[in-house]
């Protein structure tokens, strides 16, 4: 039997006990938003701790933060050979609405080879996944191909508060050649997909005001600025007819798409029309001269979330409104800089101040975009691990949303990150009815094995 | 002595009976708006029939309607002279917040020449005028120097949902040679005003619709259209940065002032560092090639009176809305026509539709704008009646206000309108602490009795 034989022995034969003592993880309610909670998210960590304990993981810990616990751990005896750092979380989101479970929440039941739990998918299934993986290969080669280390942590769902400053703490001790995180998904179901790149998040909110109060409309309507008049000329200039923003030095800094990376996405053959349907459209709008996954990938953004001015009741009522607000983000790509980019809005935005109004801009958080250069050997390796388990081409893909923790992460640590994840976007994370496919955990626990074994013997 | 100063003596007189007759008329709570006080505004249009009917005024009706009653009277026995028909209402706003009134709104006090009362001002007190007036001049004269037909409503306060239908049905019996309102005000203390002209009114609101529902700005921001910013550019492109609107044939029938007006108007000495200072702001704003009360008494607008769409709560939320809206409205001047410009409005929108989102456009109620003709003999009449019992000259001023019923008037019964209003606007109607300078009454009195021997030798 080859290598891979034995693993896959070993997971067919332990599956019921694996399956057993996952739905023991997910029967922790550790939801980290809610403070009754609290006792539960420790219970999670120190089950976490126990069983990492039980694979003689060393220097395991429970550490303390201002928020929700870290889990520590290390084995580092593969002399010469990389170390993985693995990371995940193990809180959950809240449950409401509640009567739109099927089975309870807390109360893990396997439906249609389905795994029906809040975390069963995001991300508890897929952080023990790395457990399971790592035992069966001590049980079937009484070594690992590779160091290992890990930092789970408690506070994935409410943003990371205290991750970044823990990080930076134990800058030291979580060194490694690279960072290894299942918390994303396949490209679609039987695709799997290495994510290589995430955009990163700005913002600011613009508030506006005219008079020192709203006026009537038919007193001063004709003589006095009008502050959402105003606020929608500011709105306008940022983007012309084609959705291409026009906020000066926008794009300067943006890191263009390699022919490789193009043709990549081109041959995922990406379903447009499916994808109007879904979000029940017509036509879609975006930048000119980039394709749909382009444009949600690769290039940068500027959203307006949010407009509020006046009079939004029934019918009408003829103010002149003082003041008008409005929020806006930008998700942001290499090498863009958030600081950087909210001084161009504000350069934006004084410059087509109209007359008569006073403008406020406020910032919101700030999140970096981060990539691993799509052809990082640690990256195509992920790809052929996959590929092997799955026997069809994996998709390289980057993310449009924004992990910020993983920006964090590539910053402090400046490690090279893989995300290689298993779940799918139709799982209803963060919804009632969270699943997990579990075809995607018994080939996820092989590629996981198969991709230790390749970068035990990459050079990189 | 002259007959003004018989009927001067007169009310300077009966001075205190009036004002205690007017207490019990104020006395009524006749709110329109408020279902529980159906039964007091049935009392206060007997009340005035009473009245009415006590100065011999003949064929005096309370006429019921789908709502609150009108008051109709006549007297017409001034042979071979004209005929004015007096309007104003007898109903008023409600009372609330009550603990900010110094004195309950419908217990009548007199505090430094003041009347303080709910309708004080708006408009009991100044229907009132018109009553006693006509008693003065039957008390030292016999008769009238002119014919007189009344017509009080009921439902001013709640947009005269009735009236027009009443006046279309009885345009026979309503016909005159002049309607002449007492609901407006001066033009300051002291500085009495003929309003000549009122704007009109249209709306529209403006619903963009891009996805089925709203979407994460991360996965999707990029290549879907934001509702927000269709609209903004839809808001953006009504008016030019000096506020001139865009809209295609929006100011074809615009009716210019002429070189009188302005020279009038420019007389008035309008105190822009005042009106600054009272609406809060280091500029005005507003139309290029015309002075502030040109902007706001003679020339349409384009006003934006709400805007909303995705997340207005504290913070942030990466959203990429689905829906967005805006309420819109102009104020329109002679010769424009309120179903025009609505058209114009939408084929505005239309042209302006950015790609990527559905538009519904809904109008909103429509008034026409309102002149009668700055020279008009009737209108300098008012003028000079005003001059002499004031000693200033007369403002010649127009609202940029709405009052759709005196566009009805001046629509359906083909009549000059004639305002002359005795208020102030500090006296807070529609607010509490709703007062009446007592100094107008009196003045007020005699104005209007001079007014009538004025027409009555009218020629026009």
């Amino acid at each position: 039997m080859s290598q891979s034989q034995i693993l896959d022995a070993y997971f067919t034969e332990n599956r019921e006990k694996h399956l057993e003592e996952l739905s023991e993880f997910l029967r922790i309610p550790s939801i980290s938003s809610l403070s009754e909670h609290k006792q539960d998210i420790q219970t999670a960590a120190e089950w976490l701790a126990d069983k990492l304990r039980a694979l003689n993981i060393e220097n395991v810990s429970v550490d303390q933060t201002a928020g929700h616990p870290v889990v520590y751990g290390e084995w580092l005896h593969a002399e010469g050979k990389p170390t993985i750092l693995f990371y995940g979380h193990y809180d959950v989101q809240p449950v409401d609405p509640l009567h739109l479970w099927e089975s309870e929440p807390f109360n893990p039941v396997i439906r249609d080879n389905k795994l029906f739990a809040r975390g069963a998918s995001d991300d508890k299934g897929q952080v023990y996944m790395h457990l399971k993986m790592l035992e069966a290969l001590f049980a079937t080669e009484g070594t690992l191909p590779v160091n290992v280390k890990f930092i789970y942590e408690g506070e994935e769902e409410i943003g990371s508060p205290n991750l970044p400053a823990y990080v930076e703490e134990h800058k030291e001790k979580l060194a490694a050649d690279l960072i290894l995180i299942s918390d994303t998904g396949l490209y679609a179901p039987g695709k799997p997909a290495v994510c290589y790149g995430l955009r990163g998040l700005t913002g600011v909110q613009i508030d506006v005001r005219g008079a020192k109060g709203d006026l009537h409309s038919g007193l001063y309507g004709g003589g006095v600025q009008n502050a959402i008049h105003a606020l929608a000329d500011i709105l306008a200039s940022f983007r012309d007819e084609h959705g291409t923003i026009q906020v000066e030095g926008f794009y300067d800094n943006v890191r263009p798409l390699s022919e490789e990376e193009r043709q990549a996405y081109r041959e995922l053959n990406f379903d447009e029309a499916a994808l109007k349907q879904e979000v029940g459209v017509t036509e879609l709008f975006g930048e000119e001269g980039y394709s749909y996954l382009e444009q949600t990938w690769a290039r940068p953004t500027l959203e307006i979330n949010g407009v509020f001015g006046g009079f939004s009741g029934e019918g009408i009522k003829t103010v002149l409104p003082a003041e008008a607000g409005a929020k806006i983000t930008c998700r942001l790509v290499p090498d863009q800089d958030p600081n950087e980019i909210v001084q161009l809005l504000k350069a934006h935005i004084e410059k087509h101040k109209p007359k008569g109004v006073e403008v406020t801009v406020s910032e919101f958080d700030k999140g970096a975009p981060f990539l691993t250069p799509f052809d990082h050997p640690l990256i195509q390796a992920a790809g052929r691990s996959y590929e092997r388990v799955y026997n069809v081409p994996t998709a390289f893909t980057r993310g449009g949303g924004s992990i910020p923790i993983v920006a964090a992460f590539d910053e402090i640590l400046a490690l090279p990150v893989v995300l290689m994840g298993f779940g799918l976007n139709s799982e209803n994370f963060h919804a009632p009815n969270e699943h997990f496919h579990l075809e995607n955990f018994d080939k996820g626990l092989r590629v996981l094995g198969d991709y230790l074994h390749e970068v035990s013997n990459l050079k990189f």
